[in-house]
Parts: C-alpha cells; structure tokens; sequence
C-alpha cells in the first residue's frame, strides 16, 4: 500500500510511520518537514498536496494543534486554534482524501483521551477531539467505494510526558509504539466509523 | 430563578419555556424574536445581551444551525456552519455566562443524536453535536462557584418530522414536551458535565 502520513515527523507520525514503514510505502508530510510540505488548515494546499502525490491506499493525519488554557478566560479566538486546525485540518484532508484513494482506501484522523476524559485547561480539547471523533463516526456511513474512516484516540504518550505530564497527572501513558498499533488496524484492518481508544 | 432561553421561539425553546416558566422567570432570546435579539456568533453580541439581562441562574441555549448535504460534496465553508453556529455560538455563550451567573448557576447546551448515531448527509452534525457534548464535559470541571453545565442531545422532534423526517427514516420521534423535562433535570437538577440523551 501507498500511505500518506500528515504530522510525519511528530511523535505518533513517526512511530507510525514506523509501524507501516515495515509492510508499506510511506510518503511523509510535514508543514515544515517529510517528502512534501501543506498548511492543512487550507484546503487548497491539501488539494495541491494530493495533486503531487497522486493516488493513495491510505491516509493517516496525526497533525492538529489545541489551545490549552483556563475556561474562565478562553477567548474564541483561542477556541479557534482547535477548531481550525486539529479540527478543519483533518475535515479538508478527508474531504480531499476521498477523491484521491483507491476503492478500499482508508482515513484515520487522531482525537486524544480528552475529548472522553477531561482535564483542567482542556476545554477546547474535549470540543475538538470530541469532534473528530464524531466527525469519523458521521462520515464513514457516507464514503464510496469501500472508504473507509476511523479516528485514534491516544492517552497521554510516554514520550510526551516530560513536556505534558503536569496537564495529566495521574494519567496512564502509552509508548507511540503501541498508539502506533492502532493506526495499523485502521488501516490494515476492516473497520470503519471506529474511534480506537488507546488508553 | 431567572431563566435566559436563547433560542426561545424554536420548537425546543418554546417547550423549555412552557415547562419552567411554571416555576420561574423566563427571558426570552432569539436572533429576530423575544424579549432580546442577539446573534450569538458574535461574542460581543452576546457580552451586549447579558450586560442588558444582568445576573441569571440559568441559561439555555437552543439555537444553532448546521450544514446538513453529501460528505462527496461537502465544502469548508458549509462545514464552518456549523462550527460557527451551532458550536461556536453556544461556546460564546458558555464563555461569557460564566461571568453573569449567579453562584450554583448553570448553563445547559444542544447537541443531538446525530452525534452518536450518524445519518446520511449528517457529518458536520456529527462532529458539531459531538463537540457541543465534548465542550460541556470539559468545561464542567473548570466552572467556579458551583456554576454547571450540561447538554441535552435530542432525537427528532415529533413536531419537526414534517421538515427533517426524510433525513430520519426509522428513528422514533420524541414530543418537545418531553425533550423539554430533559431541560428542568438539567436546570433544577445537580448533575454537571452529562449529556442528558433523549431518544
């Protein structure tokens, strides 16, 4: 298979590209690293994206930014971060991917454990993964040609804890390796509209 | 209690006001109609309406629109329909009614069962409705001075069958009325952070 991973060079995007790298062809995208560059948060680059790269067996989004911070003083401009970006970001590479992958191809977008389990600071968090989440369940029932799609939400990694640790104590962590899994049976597998909870 | 109801000349707003205008004062809200008119899209809308209305006990909000049509082509801009509306609307007012209520108040949102169980057509109503769900889990734990907040997700409504029933095949419908007592549990109740799931 020919798989596209977006977020490529973060820490789930590597260890999936990992994971995938022993069986697959991966083509990695960064916003500023991998084989190719796009600002997902514009359709137009995703677009541009998938011209470049032609026709594909899967795509995998492990990119998206949050905003983290008090309730008592979230603005909806910081409430926009998530929304345009871990959420509309993998929204257009679905609406995109649909037209670029082979009959049977899959989506798998990335939510997180906060969308289900909240934590202080999280607001936006729990909005967005919840939305991803939903988004996956909502579209599976409508893509074509044996589309499938499903989203991953992770735990906290354990690579991730020296710089978000203090957000989730008393959180269990996960190795990417093993969230890395997960994504492996979204797109090696036949499932679809499933959220995988690695928690 | 003093009641805000944004939304208030809906289907779901007028019940929700016939319920508890039995026990409490009703302020009624709406884009064109009410007592009030506020857009709630626009956060400085909604600062206005509450600085005029002053403090509350509760506040619900049933107003949102969403983009319902085929994920095959589904643009970014009827995405942001319903993020902008249904989402980031009843977000603006979370975030502003948290200043004007008074202690032990609560906020109670809409969502709706096309967040857990998809329709054709319905990928924007599933991750919107979703996220309304994922807000008020999240911004439940970070409220101050008991204030709560909940979300009512809705199945159909009986009296809305005419206009979406087509969307809905097989899913049973629920009166308003009963839809409404979801609203007094919420508001009169002591949960926080819960969907109250009405079908």
């Amino acid at each position: 298979m020919k798989v596209v991973i977006i977020g490529a060079n973060g820490e789930v995007g590597k260890a999936v590209a990992k994971e995938l790298g022993q069986r697959h062809e991966i083509v990695s995208v960064g916003s500023s690293s991998g084989q190719y560059q796009a600002d997902i948060t514009d359709i137009a680059q995703v677009r541009e994206l998938f011209d470049k790269i032609g026709k594909v067996d899967a795509v995998v989004v492990t990119a998206g930014a949050l905003h983290f911070g008090p309730l008592s003083e979230m603005t909806p401009e910081q409430f926009h971060i998530g929304l345009n970006s871990k959420l509309m970001g993998q929204v257009n590479v679905a609406l995109v991917a649909q037209e670029y992958l082979n009959d049977g191809g899959s989506i798998t977008l990335t939510s997180g454990i906060v969308g289900e389990n909240p934590i202080r600071n999280g607001a936006n968090a729990s909005a967005v993964n919840a939305a991803v989440d939903g988004f996956a369940r909502g579209a599976a029932i409508e893509l074509k040609r044996g589309l499938r799609i499903n989203s991953i939400s992770p735990t906290l990694l354990t690579e991730s804890q020296p710089k978000y640790g203090p957000y989730f104590y008393g959180f269990e962590t996960v190795p990417a390796a093993r969230v890395a899994l997960a994504y492996s049976r979204s797109v090696e597998g036949a499932e679809t509209g499933k959220t995988y909870r690695i928690w």
